[in-house]
């Protein structure tokens, strides 16, 4: 086995989360349920590797090669979760290559109280519904992209992305698919955090834009959280509000909880979602951790569902999940 | 390139395994062959990434990622050889992911005098024959998998796993297709051990049941070897009785040998393997191997094969396989 | 995360290297071009894992494994760059695996100013040019392969490589397929490197053959290039030859050039390649890089593009493409 000796330039790191899920959905006979053991109730189970190189100037080189795990039935080693090249310095942080998308950013456990992971994963409501015949494949990352964060200004702090559809130029209407480019701005105050964000991705069949808007206010062990999010796709539109917090009851335990309010036009039905969990940490790299959340779909919906669940069979019915896991950094 | 400093919490292992494989098989015009360059004739060839944190109360959390090489001709990188979340402590240990079944222990090395390895892999003749349109993939591993080991008490060790089919609750008669429940129970006193484990794959169309009993003796520099498997599919069998033993010529050599007798019930026929070997041990990491195997089959059959070989078209045919290998452990 | 103590046996490695690329051709209606992002401009990125143990007698063991990284748009790891075990002395190194078949040597930037990377890869006018319904996979490398490198001696070394096709005995006329069997002598002295290679892949529909001689000069500040190379599938054949310079214009500039001219027989058409470059090194670790090429196809050919560009549509059309890029190492 190999561990290794001094000099670096490669750090190894990861996250290994697994645990049982059940979840369950109206059905025309009754809730029919499944019981599963799933990754990433926590966090993303995710492999990487990384390192920097100073070089002359206060500039810095580095790489970043990470990529998602199936603890509970793993697969290939695929380096999508982020594959950059990365020159930072004063002027603030370029990266190219494959990397977050600056509104996915506002999706994250910094700002929706349980992220896009387990049962109540924020990608349930915020993320677009497939509408039009367009599919979004940058809502979470884009490939071939140039993505510039800007250096810390009293607290502001800037992000802009702009990544290639590498169409030939005379594919005609479809030239410009795929093609994205957004930014995001953000304040830091002491307890105070806002952030707001908007990206498009170019369609020929209409294009999909994603715009995101997050507040929260540290008030002692609380954390008080709002997220508004809205994925557009020519005229169908789906628009979210959440409210949140993050409440930390002792030294080692978080409890979360979270509402939200999803409005569609032109595709799906409302739909509400709930969740509460509690985190446990075990020690700062290990945790137990606890999630319970349902989906309410509105009028004759049947679109929305709790993270890892199976569609409801009845217009306007509920999903239900809860999941008890560990979490294991490294 | 990266060599690291103090303070790991990952460590990288493997085996590299590769050498020359000769197998011929009857034919009905003469004996056919093929030569090749292949991987694992001693070892199976392999990639991980592990870890362990220490917590409080005498606990442990640790993963454990670890994936199978093709030497001779590499593909991806596919973390199935295991997939772990660990917790463990004065209870024992509990894994979270996809792990060997319980009864894939008795057919490793310590059990059988070339485990699952090379010509004379155990596997040949002590896996499942696929019967009655169901094959399973839970005789070597299983995903999505409870696993505890129980702490060892005045020698006596027990295993038990369970695995989720992860249906939906509806789907009617194969709803518990895939779920898997096993357990194994060894004694080690001296030079003796004993090992005995069973499981049972659901499916539909006739459970799939693997049993295996292995006792082992270290009579001075040899350890005599006994080890009897059952595999079932509904109303078909094969059931596998081997003698062998592992015996050191010298401080850095060790001849193997094994003799597997097999009778079949409903499935295929009878067949024996007979299989010698060499391990050269160049330093505690480094092997040179070479290993001679014969598959004799029985009355009309052709179903069974040396490891790495093509099966006979000649009812009751026999398949022969040597090789010369290099093995490497990091 | 993972950084590691001392007693390592494992090494890990790689490159980053990505950039943007323009490329262009001439159309019926006018010239068609693609903008990207891509990887490999100057040095094919990847991640590795190595090894050496010392054995007893000045002996050597050691592992290598190493896989392709698209940085731009990421996938599987895939260890197919080099998967080998190698046993090294004094009697040289024999390496058993996948690895570089004895000709590719002589293409990369060693023998050719640009080597396998970018706009001005080598690999567009000296690998073969698919012909007769047979596509060599063993240009670049080789499967299966048992590769020998002896010791240096007075400046000279040789390389020869075996590889087994696989196939069973009795398969006919293409049981001799993918059989692969390639040698390379070297000479080294002072400023004067000479090397030749030859290698052929056996295939029922007309062998493979791929020869190439490469000579350079260093002359002050400027390496001095040649290099021949010839594909031969059956009776068809395209030969290329290059003269070209890697000249250093400072301590962290070099500035490269290269003009290759192809002549085909029996299948496509002539064609030349110009290429200049220019690779700014900002640490030994990584540089900053652009490129231009123009690959311009006579008579009615329209085979040869500049690397990662489209082909032309119109008969004795160019292509051209430029880029500029970042190499990191580690």
């Amino acid at each position: 086995c190999g561990q290794a000796h001094a000099q670096s330039s490669v750090t190894i790191f990861g996250v290994a989360d697994i645990g049982y899920v059940h979840t369950s959905a109206n059905g025309t006979a009754g809730s029919v349920s499944r019981s599963q053991l799933a990754s990433d109730g926590n966090t993303s189970s995710r492999l990487g590797f990384r390192g920097t190189e100073d070089l002359r100037g206060g500039m810095k080189a580095g790489f970043w090669l990470e990529g998602a795990l199936a603890i509970d039935q793993p697969g290939s080693l695929t380096l999508q979760r982020r594959s950059t090249v990365e020159l930072s310095g004063s002027f603030g942080e370029v990266r190219l290559g494959r990397d977050y998308v600056p509104t996915f950013t506002n999706l994250t456990v910094a700002y929706h109280p349980f992220g896009t992971n387990g049962v109540g994963n924020a990608g349930q409501l915020f993320y677009p519904v497939a509408a039009g015949g367009t599919t979004s494949s940058t809502h979470v990352r884009s490939n071939n992209g140039i993505n510039y964060f800007s250096p810390n200004v009293a607290g502001y702090q800037a992000n802009v992305m702009y990544a290639f559809g590498e169409h030939l130029s005379n594919e005609g209407a479809t030239k410009q698919n795929d093609t994205y480019v957004g930014g995001r701005v953000s304040y830091a105050n002491g307890p105070l955090n806002l952030s707001a964000a908007t990206g498009k991705t170019k369609f020929a069949t209409g294009d999909y834009t994603q715009s995101n808007f997050a507040a929260n206010y540290q008030l002692g062990a609380a954390k008080l959280m709002y997220l508004w999010g809205e994925n557009k796709v020519g005229v169908t539109k789906t628009t979210s509000n959440l409210v949140g917090v993050q409440y930390k009851v002792s030294g080692t335990g978080e409890v979360r909880a979270a509402y939200t309010d999803l409005k569609a036009v032109g595709v799906a039905n409302d739909a509400t979602q709930m969740t509460v969990g509690y985190v446990h940490n075990l020690s700062k790299r290990t945790a137990l951790y606890t999630n319970y959340s349902v989906v309410d779909n509105k009028g004759t919906g049947k679109q929305f569902v709790v993270g890892g669940g199976d569609k409801t069979t009845v217009a306007g019915g509920n999903t239900t999940g809860y999941e008890f896991g560990v979490r294991h950094s490294f």
